[in-house]
């Protein structure tokens, strides 16, 4: 058994329903033969985030310590830990365990977001109980599996986008084979949004951005787009109705306008969900079958879709805009996003 | 130009909302160099007849022939048809034109169900305003591409239902990749299911039937069902909770319950919705992202399908299970089509 170094980790907590958070620290669950000890450089702000600090998810288990978009050094490693040294960068995403076993269905077929012993990043409980913690904080302690080295042409300050929003939306992209001569729409042109413009593009799709702030527009064209719709300009949406392959949604739309996404698509075209809209889906049957459309979602990552997203933005060059915040600056960086002002994805930086 | 040989169809017409149909006639659209008309020996009842009839999707244009399940000898034919000849025996399913241009967004990619001049068999338009009828009758006039060349080792009496029952449930199925390893459900053990479980059993999916009536196990698992869950037994139901790569709905299942099916598939899985349960769609948008179950549909299938279709159950000798009712009977034959009591699909036979 190997000894941690840092033994009570100070870092960022919700105590209560809100958007704020205060210094708080825990001591760190013993560090296991498997497990990495992180100092933790850099942590992103996922819109997960303020879902959980709000409560807004329900649930959340006050105090916690929210971030799962983690860069930062090896401190220390279990005994058992072979594929990574101490000193080496790298990064964390919004699941620290898995049991990633032949065994275990869900696991045995790349599923491992889905396992049964899995343990999300933060807000989430090990099977004994202890309580995972996430990145506002100085370091953290996690199963070395989901610890992956950041490849060295990736700016480690840009590296924390990847690891939750890029691989996101990566991940069903890769799923459902999206191609040269598909269509792809992606709405909500935020943290995930500008990421999917360009893992669409670099996958060789014709890529229409959607989002109702014009302003917008050059910048999605910049990033791989073809076409920019305003989503509030009738006539630009009737230019593409009927058109797409797939629409990844990863803004926040309210279930009401769902009808009018599913019009958007081309016959047997998929609606892939990446957010969760507010309310209830409601809608009738006969789109479906009309249309032939699908309506489904995505989780998070696994493993290997974590590591191909690393490799894949390595290669293509797929970096996320962000805005850096010292760490001690969190509440503040915390109201840029939730202010929706954030291009596109804020990272805080432990000095 | 070639003169028609019925130049007055009489047929059995719904002249209100009802279930009712009596004796009525029209006189044909002239018969184009494209057209074929068809003297009709069987003529499948479908679910949607009765929907038709009943006005409960709205919009039926009375006096409405229906019947889309059509068998009958090619008496006379158009002048530009060149793969039938007079005597053929042929079948028509639910639909009778589209332009079938490569031109065609939809033609062009095999999706002639969705091209914008697709006249469907019965209480259709065709462009030039004249009325489509259907089958309950001694004839119909329809163009040359909808009509199939049975298969001379099908018995004609058991064509009918293959050319919408069996269509509609062989289409998604072939679109998706339907293989072995697959476990496919099939919910609602009727007319579309009770072939559905055999094209699913044949394309060497393990196949799972789902009934709320116990008393057809042993015909499912006799039509290739590995599997007979009793929708009312809840251990049964649990015991294939979580495992369905596919589950397609033949049922007017409630909407109510589709939060219930989607517990029923492996992740990734696809609800496939082949006929219309009544009320709105109304889920929680969480369901997609947790489990990336997707619900879809599909419509009726397009020449291509329609001839693969007819090719595969000659093949693996797929055939409906029937009863047969004479065509001035056709009344009392929507009787028990309507009370649910058919096993599986009613077949008007003229004589």
């Amino acid at each position: 058994m190997v000894e941690g170094k840092i033994n009570e980790i100070h870092g960022w907590a919700a105590m209560k329903p809100g958007l704020k958070v205060e210094p708080w620290s825990y001591t760190p669950r013993p560090l296991s033969d498997t497990d990495v000890e992180i100092k933790i450089e850099y942590s992103g702000i996922c819109g997960s985030d303020l879902h959980t600090i709000k409560e807004e998810w329900g649930g959340t288990m006050y105090p916690a310590i929210v971030g799962h978009e983690i860069v930062g050094r090896v401190i220390t490693k279990g005994s058992k830990v072979t594929h990574l040294e101490e000193g080496d960068l790298v990064g964390v995403g919004a699941q620290v365990h898995a049991c990633l076993e032949n065994s275990c269905n869900a696991c045995s077929r790349d599923l491992d977001p889905h396992c049964p012993k899995s343990v999300f990043t933060y807000n989430a409980k090990y099977t004994d109980g202890e309580q995972a913690h996430g990145g506002y904080a100085e370091a953290v302690r996690v199963n070395s599996n989901y610890a992956f080295k950041i490849p060295a042409s990736i700016d480690p300050v840009y590296a924390p986008p990847l690891m939750c929003a890029g691989a996101t939306v990566f991940s069903p992209m890769l799923r459902k084979g999206v191609k040269k001569g598909d269509r792809v729409g992606i709405i909500g042109i935020g943290g995930l949004g500008h990421l999917a413009i360009q893992y669409a593009h670099a996958l060789g799709a014709e890529v229409v951005a959607f989002s109702h702030s014009p302003n917008k527009r050059d910048e999605c064209l910049t990033l791989g787009a073809s076409i920019f719709v305003n989503t509030a300009n009738e006539e630009e949406v009737n230019a593409v109705r009927g058109t797409l392959n797939y629409l990844f949604v990863t803004s926040n739309s309210h279930t009401s306008q769902y009808g009018n996404l599913v019009s958007w698509m081309d016959f047997g075209g998929q609606v892939v969900l990446l957010a969760l809209p507010e309310g209830e889906l409601n809608m009738s049957p006969r789109v479906f079958i009309k249309s032939e459309v699908a309506i489904t979602g995505s989780l998070i990552a696994g493993v290997k879709v974590l590591k191909e997203t690393l490799e894949f933005s390595a290669k293509h060059k797929i970096f996320p805009t962000i805005e850096r915040f010292p760490m001690d600056r969190v509440n503040e960086a915390i109201e840029h996003v939730s202010s929706g002002k954030a291009r596109y994805r804020v990272v805080l930086e432990n000095k």
